[in-house]
């Protein structure tokens, strides 16, 4: 078929890896409206009681809440030994104590070697331990489907994404890729990066594919979740993450509070800020909290979009009033702090 | 007494106004810790059931939702004929709405000429109406207090602040000033103003006190209150403040939703931002919602204060997560159709 411009909008897919019983029908990815729709009809036509969900990542974290809301009892196992690698290990434990504190067991450090059928549904072995569920749901991440550009001979780019410019376009004459497939410039390290959570990009190829030129700067690696009574939020680089990309990073963890001084409801917010020694930028932040966590941190992503030092972002005028936090805005109190340290 | 650094910290004042009845006991002004604790004996000593509010200001608001919470019928009364008037209409109607549904009445347009004594309690009169109740509030906004200063000779700002610069040094030698009775410099106009809510200043004249140099860019114009069921928030200028500052002024307002498509508990949130239209600058933004007004606000503070362009500002990676807003944030989807009208 002939083109003037043609846009691959080839999304992700699930990973589900290539072992003895994942494709079992109750063994189920997360990725599709589809994946939804199967995974509520079975819970309804099985009247699963019990489950497992392989992966600990925020969409798996999400799901444990919507199935511990239907009073389902769940249980989460993932290969690698740290429950939310990329968080700072106070804040990982703060949201770990709350996902235990509401029932659900965390295994952690135990690999699937295979799912097989038993009389109560389904068998989950691992070399040291077997769990029993009526239902898994198999959430160990996305991978960008970029094999039709491979094959075309297009550039990819990390995690085999496809690489394109700031306009979308990718290495090939007039073809362009936008969403889960392509992926992104990082305002923070100016290097290719791939967050299959961009949502700004259909947007701007829309407008280069049918003749208006639109450039997208990049992505701050902003996200946010909810799982039971607390919002998770992130934006920028984590510790690890700054390392791997030659800043000197230096990190602060500090407590505050959602609301002021004796305000009911009042209840501790935890803020990691993270700068880089070298040119006092503020490169990374994430939050977690009863409430407050989830739009705060967009402060810090419009200030690390600007390549903000932490000294001025501790002068920002942010708002305060007695319901929604103390005279010092938690993310001020961090900024400080970090000032200090640095 | 001989000083070495001189720190005015006189604060601000209630105004209250020199009219008959105003100093009775049970006509209570707002600003000290001690004001609260009188009001609180009062209503408790008098068994107040129904009071009238002098003003509509936010702290005027917040007292209502306070005695609302404490079943005491509440009427407001104020000069000016606009509910909120620094407020995009719209949004203002929002508030409006929200107060009078919670059975307040507002009298708008009507000036207090005197207060008497009354069987009840007080009879507040104005040229064509009378208003009875058991206690009275003067919420008419605070003045700075700044005598001294100003018979020491020191030059004053707006609003007869004290006059400082950025490190809060006023005219005179050695003598520095913060808080309420000082103005400062609006990061938008560049110009000194005094908006009595200046957090960060007590830090800074602190350290320049006791010798450590350190100067405060300004302040953005950042606030927020709840007020019954909402959230109500502003940075930056009004189109009116804005027009005022010579700037080329142009406003949306646009509706989202406060959740994602479908959430349970999802509500309207109301946008309004200002851009000028000859630099494109971001210069003003205001919210109304029952979620997710007061700290998303803080985004559309650091925006302004970097002097981002409003087709900047649609590009920033903000959080997304079904619970706590549309995929496009409200603020984004604000930005995307000012930049269209711009």
């Amino acid at each position: 078929m002939p083109y003037d411009n043609l846009l691959l909008a080839t999304g992700a897919s699930a990973i589900v890896p290539d072992l003895p019983g994942f494709d079992l029908p109750g063994v189920m990815p997360l990725k599709m409206l589809e994946h939804g729709r199967k995974i509520k009809h079975f819970i309804q036509n099985q009247n699963v009681k019990k489950t497992v969900i392989i992966g600990m990542g925020y969409i798996a974290l999400e799901m444990c809440e919507a199935l511990h809301s239907r009073n389902i009892a769940v249980e989460m196992i993932k290969p690698r030994p740290t429950f939310l690698p990329w968080m700072n290990e106070k804040l990982a434990a703060m949201v770990k104590k709350e996902v235990e504190a509401h029932g659900i067991t965390l295994h952690l450090g135990r690999e699937v070697k295979q799912i097989e059928k038993s009389k109560e549904g389904f068998r989950i072995i691992c070399p040291d331990l077997e769990l029993e569920a009526q239902m898994v749901l198999v959430a160990m991440g996305v991978t960008p489907n970029s094999q039709l550009a491979e094959e075309a001979g297009l550039e990819l780019g990390p995690n085999k994404a496809i690489a394109v410019d700031r306009g979308l376009l990718t290495s090939g004459l007039d073809i362009y890729a936008a969403g889960d497939c392509a992926d992104a410039f990082h305002v923070v390290t100016g290097q290719r990066t791939w967050i299959p959570l961009a949502l700004r990009a259909g947007w701007a190829v829309a407008d280069n594919v049918t003749g208006t030129k639109t450039t997208l700067e990049g992505v701050a690696g902003t996200a946010v979740f909810k799982v039971l009574g607390l919002e998770v939020s992130r934006t920028g680089l984590s510790m690890a993450e700054a390392e791997e990309h030659g800043f000197d990073p230096i990190e602060v963890m500090i407590e505050s509070r959602t609301r002021a001084h004796r305000h009911p409801g009042s209840s501790t917010i935890g803020v990691q800020m993270v700068a880089d020694r070298k040119s006092g930028r503020l490169i990374g932040a994430q939050m977690v909290g009863k409430e407050g966590a989830a739009h705060r941190i967009n402060a810090g992503a419009v200030a690390l979009s600007t390549e903000m030092t932490v000294e001025t972002f501790s002068q920002m005028d942010l708002s305060y009033a007695p319901p929604f936090g103390p005279t010092w805005d938690p993310l001020l109190t961090a900024a400080n702090q970090l000032s200090k340290a640095m």
